[in-house]
Parts: structure tokens; C-alpha cells; sequence
């Protein structure tokens, strides 16, 4: 599988950081142009599954998340490129340039980094939650809203995310209790409408959620009102958490730079602040986030990451032109 | 058709120029986003189409370069954008900030402008090649050499983009003169042994084209060998003018600001030097010519039209994330 088994970790050309469409693509552009290249993510598709139908993906006139991220895994696949479903928790520069790639319980290592993991849903912050997540706990009405059927539910965040998935889980469980933390609601005209038709949706305002409480799952929460200092204890089995994405960048700060929303900074061509590692996709500042951006911004990084591999070698990089790319395919 | 009918042309919200990946995202992304889009082009596709089987473009594991630009084409138009087939000779910043766009017959206006025409064939240069144009001189075997069936053609040129053009050409055409300024020939190996196998394939090195004869359509080239400095009349039917791709710009240099190789200097978010011109793809100094690189480009400069026209109006601009943008589409 790897040409080294060192205590170092398995040798690649490339390692890619994130299985969504920025690496998903930036594999298949790898392992197309020759280079042995690992993929190690926690998960793959990202966010690219919280949605049904992708209208704005051209090639595809309507696709389902899951369907458009299965094909880009395929392709990335059949070119040669591997995948490693654990979560990379470091990342060491070593004095020849080169970098080691740990996860909890392995090591790889490569002279080239592609980054794109993305973005990461937000945190509640409370006792309770890193424990139950997945036994409970969610961060993705769409993902996990079938396992609550007829099932007592709180969503927790504001405006048009929590809005949303209140809709999604009124059609699913018994009932949905909406924890938000102003007095009146913020959201979309029109989604506020549809759930005021809905008899097993209850408001929840001026609260927040103090703590998850459970042994080995939700058992209930415990919410603070804000106006009345009163505490007090609700049973749901089920807790989605949706307060927006952040960059989970932390593990990489010393290693590129970050701008202030903690996104990394990424050139035109992929490239950071570090030679090396090339970022592609949501995790970048780059501007909007969508499926056909962050697959082209993962072309471009491991293309980029390409050159760099040949310069190091002393050989000729690529040619950007067009033609050739596509006979080379 | 359009909102006015004036002297200035017909009124849009935004004008994308160029009808190849990137122009068609630009019209996809424009459209969908409820902006009246026109797309003015000379022909849909572009150099996309010089390929029979796409093999890196993510969510189709092997596709001809048509097939794909035609999904491009229907996804753009069934979201409302025109398309109209004229070639743009001008763009002109009238004192409103807005712009008039004009080709050889008709005039159009908007107040945001894409720039996505990617890159054209060189030309050789010579007595008779702008007036047999389609008649008999070709930049691309793929899309005309059919039409040579049987016959005798050149090709002139260097290296594997004219070493290609001739062992495809092999195949159709009678015989097959590959017409070189070198006294040895430059290419692949692989591309070079290939045609050393092929009796209908002559070389004639030491040789460039200084006419290209016919009255309807071609008939000769008058060719100089630089060595012996003779002239000779060689009977063909079509001459293939493989000489690389250049950008031509000429057109809105005083809109926009260039760089050395003409490209028009882009930023990560598609503005330009010129507030509310926008560009994406080839045409552009991006690094990599590929398709999935010009579709992501096109999304980025059609998003970013829509938020400095929004910015005009005084509204708010698009959130960049990536859900809500999902779910608009």
C-alpha cells in the first residue's frame, strides 16, 4: 500500500487533509498526474450532503449531495488515490522540508500538503455535549432528523439555519422545542410562516442551554431564561445544535497563516505561507463557498502541489495549458 | 426580450462575454441568482470541445468535451440566460459607470460586465489565411478534419500540438505534409514513433508558409525552405495552423489592466482593475487551464457581479456560505 513503513509513517507524494469536493478533487488530480497521494479525513462529502438537490453544480442539472460527492470519491479512487478515514490532529515540518501527518494512532508523511478540510459546525460550549455527540447530539437536521421519529427534539440557534431545521424535524418528531436566545424570532418570512402552521413546533425564547444531561444518551436539557433567571429541566432525546461554521484551523496555525476569521490564507494558485502546503476550498478565505469553487480551488492546489514535488526533484512542472492538461487526463 | 429598446441597446443586469466553461457558470450562477443575463459569444464550448473524453472534470468519470459544454449550455439557459452569437469588437465605460457593449451589428448595456472569452488560436500571418478562414484553414484537426477526408492537407507547427493534429489527420486525410521552421523535429516520443509508422506523413523541415493560395478556398501553400532559400508551390486542400493559444485582448486593454502575456489580471474574487468588470478562466492570469478550474472562476466572477450590483442599488450582498447559497440554488 505505501513504499515505506517507517517509524516515521508510510511515504506519499501528497497528503490531502479533507474528503469533501476541494480534496476529493485535488485527489483526483493527483493521483491522475502520477503521484501517490493519501486522503485522510474524518468524514467524506461534507457539506455538499446537507442538501438534497444541487441545481448550481454545472454538469449536473439537478443531484443530490450525496450522489455528486459519491462520483467525485469514485473518480478520485480509480485514479489511484487512497483514503483514510481518521482525523489528522498534527502536522510537523521536519528539517528536510518534508512533513509528518498524525492522526490519533497513525503517522504518514509527504513533502506536499493539500489542506481542505472546511468548515466545521459550531460548538454549543456546554457540559455535556462532546460526550453525546452522535448519541443525541447533532449538527445536521438532514444527516441525522430520521433517527428522532416520534421523538421529543430541541434546536438550538438563530435565524434561518434553526429555522430550517425546526421545518425539516416538525415533519419527523413528535415535537420540536426551538431554543433561541432573544425574545421575538429572526428568519426568513416565509419559513416563519410554514412553521407557524405547525402544531407540534414550540418557541423557547430568551434561553439558553446550560447544560446536555444523559448517561449514554440525551436524556434532557437543562435551559436558563434569561428574563426571569429561571432554571429549568426539559426531556428531549434529541439536541441539533445549529449556530453556523467555523475554520477548525487551530492544529495548523502555527504551520500557515490564518486571517482573522481563522480561515487560512491561500494564493491564487494554492499556495500558503508555507512552502509546501497548498489550501483549497472552504477552509480558505476564499470568498463563497460552493461545490464547483472549491472543486476547482482543489485543482489548482494539487497542481500547484505537482510543481512544487518537480521543482524539489529538479524537473520541469507542468504546463499550465489547457491541451495538454487534458490529453495527460 | 429585454427591458428597453433604445439607441444604447438593449438593458441587462449583467453581460458576460465568452461561452465556454467559465462564461456558461458566470450565466448559470447570473441567472439563478435572478439577474437579467445576456451571454455574447462567436461559438459555445471552446477549447473544451477539442477533446473527445474529459476524464478530470469531477462528477462525470469520462465525458466528450461537447456533451459536457452542451450540459453547461442547458443548465445556463433553462435558468433564464440569453445567449446571443455575435463577436463583442468593443466595451465602452460611459459616464454612469455603466457599460456599452458593442459588436460588428448591435449594441447592449449593464452595469457589470464578465469577461470569460479564454484564449484563441494564434494565427500565422500570411497573405490569404483571414480570407480562407473556414474554407479550407483550420486551428483544429479534432473539429474540422473530417471534412478532409481522402484530400491533402498541412499542418504547420511545432512540437506534440501539431505532431497530434498530423497523425490524427494520418487517419482521414490522403497525405499529410507536417511543415516545421526546425532541421529536426520536437515532440513526444511516444507521438513521434507513432507517426513514423504512417506512409501518408511527410516532414518538411526547414519551412514556413508565406502564402496561402486559392480564390473560393484553398488550393496551395508557397512555402520557403530557409536553407536553400527556395520557393515551391505545394498543392493542398487544407492547411491546420497549430501555433499555441493566445489571449486577445486588444480589445479591452484600455478597460482593463493586463499583464505581460496580455492575460487580464484577475483577483481571487474576479475584479478587475475596472470597477464592475469582472473575469474568469483562461483568458485570465490564472495558473491552470482546465475545465473545472474555468467553472469555479465563473462562479466566483458571477457572484461577485451580483454583490457590486447590489452594492450599487444599496442592498445588502450575498452571504458567501455555503448552505444558504445551496439552498437559493
Amino acid at each position: 500500500m505505501s513504499r515505506l513503513e517507517l517509524g516515521e509513517g508510510s511515504l506519499y507524494d501528497l497528503i490531502i487533509v479533507g474528503g469533501a469536493s476541494a480534496g476529493l478533487t485535488a485527489a483526483l488530480y493527483s493521483s491522475k498526474q502520477g503521484l501517490k497521494t493519501l486522503l485522510v479525513t474524518k468524514d467524506l462529502g461534507g457539506q455538499a450532503l446537507l442538501t438534497n438537490e444541487i441545481q448550481n453544480y454545472p454538469g449536473h442539472e439537478n443531484i443530490g449531495g450525496f450522489e455528486l460527492m459519491s462520483k467525485f470519491e469514485d473518480q478520485a479512487k480509480s485514479h489511484g488515490a487512497e483514503i483514510v478515514y481518521d482525523e489528522v490532529v498534527e502536522i510537523i515540518r521536519r528539517d528536510d522540508f518534508c512533513f509528518r501527518v498524525k492522526t490519533p494512532t497513525k503517522s504518514f508523511q509527504s513533502c506536499a500538503i493539500v489542506l481542505a478540510f472546511g468548515k466545521t459546525p459550531r460548538d454549543l460550549g456546554v457540559p455535556g455535549e462532546q460526550d453525546m455527540k452522535g448519541r443525541g447530539v447533532s449538527y445536521c437536521a438532514i444527516c441525522d432528523g430520521s433517527l428522532f421519529k416520534d421523538r421529543k427534539v430541541a434546536v438550538v440557534g438563530l435565524a434561518d439555519p434553526a429555522l430550517d431545521a425546526a421545518l425539516l424535524l416538525s415533519n419527523i418528531a413528535s415535537r420540536v422545542y426551538v431554543i433561541h436566545s432573544l425574545d421575538r424570532l429572526v428568519g426568513s418570512y416565509e419559513t416563519l410562516e410554514a412553521l407557524k402552521t405547525k402544531d407540534n413546533v414550540e418557541f423557547i425564547p430568551n434561553s439558553t442551554v446550560l447544560r446536555i444531561n444523559g448517561s449514554m444518551k440525551v436524556e434532557s436539557l437543562t435551559i436558563l431564561n434569561s428574563k426571569t433567571r429561571e432554571e429549568k429541566e426539559m426531556r428531549v432525546e434529541g439536541i441539533f445544535i445549529e449556530l453556523g461554521y467555523i475554520a477548525k484551523t487551530d492544529f495548523v496555525k502555527d504551520l500557515v497563516q490564518l486571517n482573522s476569521r481563522k480561515e487560512i490564507i491561500a494564493n491564487k494558485d494554492g499556495s500558503t505561507s508555507q512552502p509546501g502546503v497548498f489550501a483549497a476550498g472552504d477552509v480558505t478565505d476564499a470568498p463563497y463557498k460552493q461545490v464547483v469553487i472549491s472543486a476547482g480551488q482543489g485543482a489548482i492546489a494539487a497542481l500547484s502541489a505537482y510543481n512544487y514535488l518537480q521543482r524539489l526533484k529538479g524537473r520541469p512542472a507542468i504546463r499550465g495549458d489547457w491541451k495538454t492538461a487534458v490529453k495527460k487526463s
